[in-house]
């Protein structure tokens, strides 16, 4: 049985998310997972790195699945291609140790959050960044950002309120850097909680607006409450950069 | 009676092309006279520099309106675009001398063809260049594409058989330039015929294929002959990059 491991890009904006679900077939896991499928004559189950949220893209999303067959990495990799709808591609196809699992070995993750700070929208970006007009302060955003790293516990920043595991993740680094009318917010973690790069990148947005101080984070981290924190920036700004195993 | 300049991107992804038609509404000029007619209360021409085919973007198409109104260029840009679809945006609009005219007083035109030379298809730039799997040696094209500078008749590189006006036009430069994966080459004229851009693109494409030598370049145009000369390529790859007065 060989385990071949794949490195995926999409633009997220017509699917809803990454993760195969029983009411829609229009999931990025769901399209990949009936090529590999009919490719091979058997079911296969295609194991992600971790779900992006519908409207989310991928520059190197990894999935791995288990299955013998005589066709090479790249004849794999070029078939599901060809299936493939233009808003996915699969980038690399290669053998993994027979034990590597994508999710469960996942050390390190970096996501992308990317704002368009003009009163212009951008025609050819608007898919891939927040319009956000309102002139953002980087500095204090950057200040603030210093914040949220190290291990904490981010209830606060998570949109999910029934979640039953632990909510204390790592941040590693958040980068900020503004090019002109661009702001990228990297985040680096060592897993994220459900809507936690949004809840976290809103938070900032509100401070950079001049709406928040710096001072409330540690507060907002420490209650735990949901509503304590910023809004949820929408989806289309953010992009899975990489998965480190 | 003000004259209103006005520069304006899009992606032609979803359009019939910048001119509007009887038979379809759905056009770039069509949407933006829409806005302005119903925002100053009265039917108004907006005249382009040039139209664009269905598919092709453009980066700062240039385009001019008459009218009375008390409202500032910059109120008519935020207007403008609070209506248009995401795909389609007011850069800026100011004041022009009274006899100025976006398609009259042209004087240079460039556009870009970006092509994608990979055996992987790029997600994120599908709609914005053309994927090209074979490999291409861009030397013999970079060559070849010095034929097609100057003033030449370009009815051989022209779609339209039944243009009854010259076919003679001026080639300023054409600059290849490839960054990785990409090529793009970059043409500046004194104006376009009808498909000539993709024409000539597509025959340097059979050029840097192997497909063709570029010792035929001089007999095709001489020959103007549509069919002597090579493919047309796709509409996506190209852009209308700027428009000189």
């Amino acid at each position: 049985m060989n385990n071949y491991k794949l490195i995926i890009q999409y633009e997220g904006t017509k699917y809803n998310g990454w993760q195969k679900q029983i009411k829609t077939e229009n999931t990025i896991q769901g399209k990949l997972e009936n090529i590999i499928s009919k490719m091979l004559g058997e079911n296969i189950e295609l194991h992600g790195s971790g779900r992006t949220d519908a409207g989310v893209h991928a520059y190197a999303q990894v999935a791995n699945f288990w299955a013998d067959t005589d066709m090479t990495p790249q004849e794999i990799r070029n078939y599901i291609n060809v299936y493939l709808p233009k808003d996915i591609a699969v980038i690399s196809v290669e053998l993994a140790a027979s034990r590597f699992h994508s999710r469960l070995n996942a050390k390190k993750k970096t996501y992308v959050y990317r704002i368009h700070n003009s009163d212009i929208p951008n025609v050819f970006e608007r898919n891939f960044m927040y319009f956000y007009p309102q002139k953002l302060d980087v500095e204090l955003m950057k200040k603030a950002s210093i914040h949220f790293i190290g291990e904490h516990d981010f209830k606060a920043f998570c949109s999910n309120k029934n979640f039953k595991k632990s909510t204390v993740r790592t941040i590693y680094s958040i980068d900020i850097i503004q090019n002109g009318e661009e702001i990228r917010i990297i985040y680096t973690g060592n897993g994220f909680l459900y809507n936690m790069v949004r809840i976290i990148t809103g938070t900032l947005i509100e401070i950079g607006a001049g709406k928040r101080k710096e001072d409330e984070i540690d507060y907002i981290i420490q209650s735990k409450i949901r509503e304590n924190a910023g809004f949820t920036v929408p989806p289309e700004g953010l992009a899975l950069l990489n998965v480190e195993y």
